[in-house]
């Protein structure tokens, strides 16, 4: 039998924080998320988007955002990333000491406007004045800039979409001058022939730029969908723990691929992930713990770990 | 954007009645099955195992077995499987009338044990003895036989089993004259690499086989590994409607992959399965009320069609 040799290691992010709270009606304490942030990262993940900088009148979950970027950015090897919605927001997360702010814009025009308000071409318009606010502070104090493209495979209110929209807004985006751009399917129309195709083709458009792929499991694909994007060539992926999160504006969607899973697939294809399955099924049942009842799904949790995986290293 | 421009189609087979039930107590009433089967049918599935022909003391839900496969023969343009431990059940199968025998052989000895309380290579003999009496038969009335290479990929007694183990055990399958050959993943040690792997070893040590793969999703692999066994040009592939099944010597085996997911996923990549979505997911409806609350799963189900599948074509 003949396995590939050569295989590269793969960067496993964790949005749990953020995309998975943002569906919540109350979130967990502030040393609640201090202790899920404290389990992953012993787990072994290193990087982690904690919070998100909105107004805590529209989502309470993340009033105390400042507060977790200060604690995250104390744990030693985390990148520490933020959501901003907008300029104030990437300020706010500027100023918080951040690593990275993650700017969203959706591909389709009807769910960019649900979501932020805002037409995709003016969420450009944004992302520019963000780029800039960000050069003009000092280099020790700016951090770098990811864009998400949302619906980047098709949205539940415009249906399929065209992969040459998400490669011009793409265009545009890098123009724009950013650190990194993450495909994002974020209500599950993203199948692993499309996914070959557009990571493909982002990768070599944008050969200068990390290109992350975040995947959701609405209707099971995902981790077809994430192997088939590690073939293409993409290393970074996005993950929650027990699949939390979903998108208020897009009903059915639910959740993001579950980071055990992910990890577990990479792991049992040998990909080196650094990430300790056992210790993250421990960080897992703490942060089940800090939620409702069956908030977290996943299937490596329900069947353990297989015989030949189950000493922590 | 470039899509694969040559897309064969691919073979899905319902295994639900069979390796579904053999994990429920109490199964469908016999006027219930026909009804799941008439269902499934009309939503475009062509093959389906419709039981097993194992002693009724010992597995009550398929006292029917004769009867189903009587009716079942006279749906129209449905093949009739149906798994046969021994050479008795062989012979009861194939006196009821079916169009091809199930019999199953698991790589890994324990396994096996504990499944047919026989050896690999005791099982082998049964093997010939079943096809030397599918040999006196009349041509006419002379059922196919497939080999189902159970824990072919690993098994939670003995853990990770080598592929060569897989291969050689498939030799002696192929010598005794079969008709197909399935590999299994019966309790979720498959990763897509060694699925990419084995697939193709497979596809070209039996040129003259077909070749069918039969995933469970025990640690939610069984989409990616799907996916990978068809880009590795595998194109038979097992399913139960709402992933019922398991393995009664596996524990924390949870179930085959979710037939609907399966199809949905090829559906979504273009690749045509001459099955109805819409109508599948009314077949499921059906079934579902026929079993135990929450007996089914699957991903779809719960989401739904996304919007440019909707309609029944």
């Amino acid at each position: 039998m003949i396995r590939p040799v050569v295989i590269r290691p793969v960067v496993i992010r964790e949005v749990g924080l953020r995309d998975g709270l943002q569906m919540l009606a109350a979130g967990p304490t502030t040393g609640q998320k201090q202790a899920w942030i404290d389990a992953e990262r012993a787990a072994g993940l290193r990087e982690m988007e904690v919070c998100s900088f909105v107004p805590a009148a529209l989502m309470p979950q993340f009033a105390d955002a400042a507060d977790i970027v200060r604690y995250a950015r104390g744990v030693e090897g985390l990148a520490v990333t933020a959501l901003a919605p907008n300029l104030k927001g990437a300020q706010l997360a500027a100023e918080a000491g951040v690593d990275k702010i993650n700017f969203v814009i959706s591909v389709s025009e009807s769910h960019n406007l649900a979501n932020v308000r805002r037409t995709p071409r003016e969420s450009i318009g944004q992302l520019r004045e963000i780029v800039a606010m960000l050069a003009s502070l000092p280099a020790d104090r700016r951090p770098g800039i990811d864009v998400g493209l949302s619906t980047a495979f098709g949205c539940s209110i415009e249906g399929r979409v065209d992969p040459e929209a998400t490669l011009r807004l793409a265009e545009e985006v890098a123009a724009a001058g950013v650190d990194g751009i993450t495909i994002a399917d974020t209500v599950g129309y993203a199948d692993p022939i499309a996914v070959a195709g557009l990571s493909a083709a982002m990768l070599e458009r944008f050969a200068d730029l990390p290109i992350a792929i975040h995947l959701h499991d609405t209707r099971g694909l995902a981790l077809a969908n994430a192997f088939s994007a590690y073939q293409a060539g993409i290393r970074i992926f996005d993950g929650s723990l027990g699949g939390l999160g979903g998108c208020p504006h897009a009903p059915g969607a639910t959740g993001n691929v579950a980071i055990e899973d992910l990890i577990f697939m990479f792991e049992l294809m040998g990909v080196d992930t650094g990430i300790d399955l056992a210790r993250l099924l421990v960080a897992r049942s703490a942060v089940a713990a800090m939620l409702p009842p069956g908030a977290l799904g996943g299937q490596l949790a329900r069947a353990g770990l297989p015989k030949t995986m189950r000493v922590a290293s």
